[in-house]
């Protein structure tokens, strides 16, 4: 029985709807009460209850699969609407403009490999970072860890280490569930790759250590340190302060800090992560994080820019590389975006446009879940402060099945174990919701349908149909 | 005597200007004629009068000197007259535009791997290949030709052969004079690297055609077949159909073949150049060549588009690596530049501008040579129909020694040796003008100096000093 039943049989039973005003606390003691205790938890139902639960989500289903959709929460993507937001930096540059930057070079001809001053400086602020770290790259920050872990794995990143090209069983650490992309470019170079569970503070800090420090072949990790792909999660301060402090036994193992949503909040508890370069510092290992982020999710995702920052000694190695890779990367879309945003503060400013268009749609997703689901019982879900994605895990083996039955409906997700290395999950039940690029009403439906194939492919794998 | 010498004594001895017209070619006999026979030709002088022209050289290299110039010679790059060509291409996009390309998808967002269809369209025509064949990448060429021999350094291009790092020996034939940002890549990964002279038609091909049959340890060959950096040369309708029909001992040989300056005229009298693509699908040999070229010359260097085209078995390889290393390059700048051209026929168009430009510096530097070089016949240089460079050989074993003498004066070149795989000319004697950037005026005292300092310096080797 969900809340809404009881309450509705409650009020049948006598109750007026006013004479049953509680406070918050109560209301939510109940609900969980109800939740715990409901007949309707599907782990404590009779099978004819399970049964009759399937028939009538069936039902429900065929409806909505003859319907013939097309929605999609497979991608990070932003909407329309968030581009929208940023349409006026096509304006920056006219034919008339001034095209020579703060570094007295005319923007549209070649030079400045490492990127033009004042977009350094920008991204320095957003990286938390000097601006001498800083390099700014092409549209894609997704393409400069590409090309960084490309680098270490011919060139040797510290001198007498070995290109890891030649390290015949290097492996890597892939905090799980994670960012497919990063454990695509770690399993197209043939790492083994290590799965490490994932907290509410970021990775198991435990298991890296002990990993990292006895193991030379370990020879990195990928970390989302900031609203996690796909939880949300925000690594704790001690989280961040035992990274900068780890002791790998490989003197060439590196931390990838892909910071991708760094200024992403969606709500009004921003969560707040230390800064890992500064800690680096403290502990005397400054050479082991190399920090990622872009404006993909702030302006264009086919047309942003993308930065990283690392030590001296680490960019003196990307740069030998760069130099021969690139004469430079296009510094008039680097200048159009410092001159749109002004400086950093215009950017966070920009940001908490893309707040007001987000948080309606997180909170779409999250309703439907504590309404639909938290009252079977069978999912668990993040509920993040920032970031592009809800993650959920659904009933244990049934991850997969709710893939295939919400694109058999007409709903496209993101391929279930795509969020572990290998794509393989190993509890098959983690799957990423991005509820960002569909338009309100149409991620209504999609979470309406998630929700039925949810329960559905549940009452399937309990009735062992 | 120089030419202007000797018509300057003949009016002294009574010819006017007017009773002294005759035919170019009787013009270019005389000419000639001074030149094979002039007593200033230094080959030809005694130690007395090589010693009093040094000593005017000298003279005249000394007020230069003083004047404490800053002038550059050293790069291709567009001057900011070339680059105000283009200004318009900044109008295309604003605010108010519509973002929906041809294949349906807002060119704001992630997607399409391989570059919106109306630029890949436009680029098959430059590039002389189906659209099909064509991928479009960021703003670099050297970036994609770097990112092309990293996919082959790790990952077979032909199954069954062992990715390049693997091959310890690995060997890349080197046209030379060429172009020093290729050697640049060659260099990084470590091949030994082979120059292959080059002839009126191109590199020698017999040469090419022995080495590539008996070694397969040889993977490549760079090629600038069209106004080759720095000689302007275009290889000839033969040249071409050898390379199409090179039958190489290594399955996974490939010719890096880096249209740079395919549309690039700079005279009335173009030269053309044979469809490589077309003629290896005649050979069988489909998958030897990879083309590339982009718009750095065309719209701006620092803000254009670049693509590459290969065989589907070949693509299938790159695209795989690409589908890791980015999600979509910059889909705006693409459909920026298809809609500023309208279409192939319109980038032509656009290129004449170009062409009305860089005549009169390709002129300023030619007759500067032919007045001053000419006839102390002391270098032999080319003159292209297109392309970026004069490329001259000086008296041998001069050439560092000139652009030695051409820095202190003020006046950056190219650095001698540049030309050559690891920097080193084994005759010293080439040098790379680039007469694009600097203004008009600039570029007369520049080559005013460079001609003072090659006759010094050939003085100084002659007298031995």
């Amino acid at each position: 029985m969900s809340l809404f039943s009881f309450c509705q049989n409650a009020e049948n039973a006598g109750f007026s709807k006013k004479t049953c005003i509680f406070p918050p606390v109560v209301i939510e003691y109940i609900r969980s009460f109800f939740i715990k205790e409901s007949i309707m938890n599907y782990l404590n139902c009779s099978a004819e209850e399970l049964e009759r639960e399937y028939q009538s989500l069936k039902n429900k289903y065929d409806e909505e699969k003859a319907k013939g959709l097309n929605l999609n929460m497979a991608r990070g993507k932003p909407g329309k609407e968030q581009l929208d937001l940023s349409n006026g930096i096509l304006d920056v540059f006219t034919s008339e403009s001034n095209f020579i930057g703060d570094d007295g070079v005319d923007i549209r001809n070649y030079g400045i490999l490492d990127g033009i001053y004042e977009c350094r400086k920008m991204f320095g602020q957003v990286l938390g970072v000097d601006s001498e770290n800083v390099m700014i790259g092409g549209n894609s920050s997704l393409n400069m860890m590409f090309d960084t872990i490309s680098c270490m794995m011919t060139k040797p990143i510290v001198e007498g280490c070995d290109a890891w090209y030649k390290v015949e069983n290097r492996k890597f650490l892939c905090p799980s569930p994670g960012y497919d992309r990063h454990f695509g470019i770690t399993g197209y170079y043939g790492f083994e790759m290590i799965p490490i569970p994932m907290t509410e503070n970021g990775p198991d800090m435990d298991m890296i250590e002990e990993l990292v420090a006895n193991d030379d072949s370990i020879k990195g990790i990928w970390c989302v340190p900031k609203y996690s792909n796909p939880q949300g999660i925000t690594y704790s301060d001690e989280t961040v302060r035992r990274f900068a402090n780890l002791k790998p036994a490989a003197k060439d193992f590196r931390i990838i800090w892909d910071n991708a949503y760094c200024i992403h909040d969606i709500t009004d508890t921003p969560d707040s992560l230390l800064n890992i370069y500064d800690e680096c510092k403290k502990a005397g290992n400054e050479d082991l994080p190399i920090l990622f982020c872009s404006t993909s999710k702030i302006t264009f995702p086919g047309a942003g820019v993308a930065a990283m920052a690392a030590s001296k000694n680490n960019m003196k190695v990307f740069k030998e590389r760069y130099n021969y890779q690139i004469i430079s990367y296009d510094k008039m879309n680097m200048l159009r975006h410092v001159q749109y945003f002004g400086d950093y503060n215009g950017m966070l400013e920009h940001m908490k446009k893309h707040k007001a268009v987000l948080k309606p749609k997180f909170d779409i997703v999250l309703n439907a879940l504590a309404s639909e689901l938290e009252p079977v019982g069978i999912g668990e879900w993040t509920k993040p402060n920032g970031g592009y994605f809800v993650s959920i895990d659904v009933l244990e083996g049934t991850a997969k099945r709710v893939v295939q039955l919400c694109k058999e409906a007409g709903v496209v997700l993101t391929g279930a174990g795509a969020t572990y290395p290998y794509g393989k999950d190993p509890k098959d039940s983690n799957i990423r919701l991005a509820p960002t690029f569909p338009p309100n009403d149409e991620l209504v439906t999609a979470m309406e349908i998630f929700c039925i194939c949810a329960k559905l492919a549940a009452c399937e794998k309990l009735l062992q149909k």
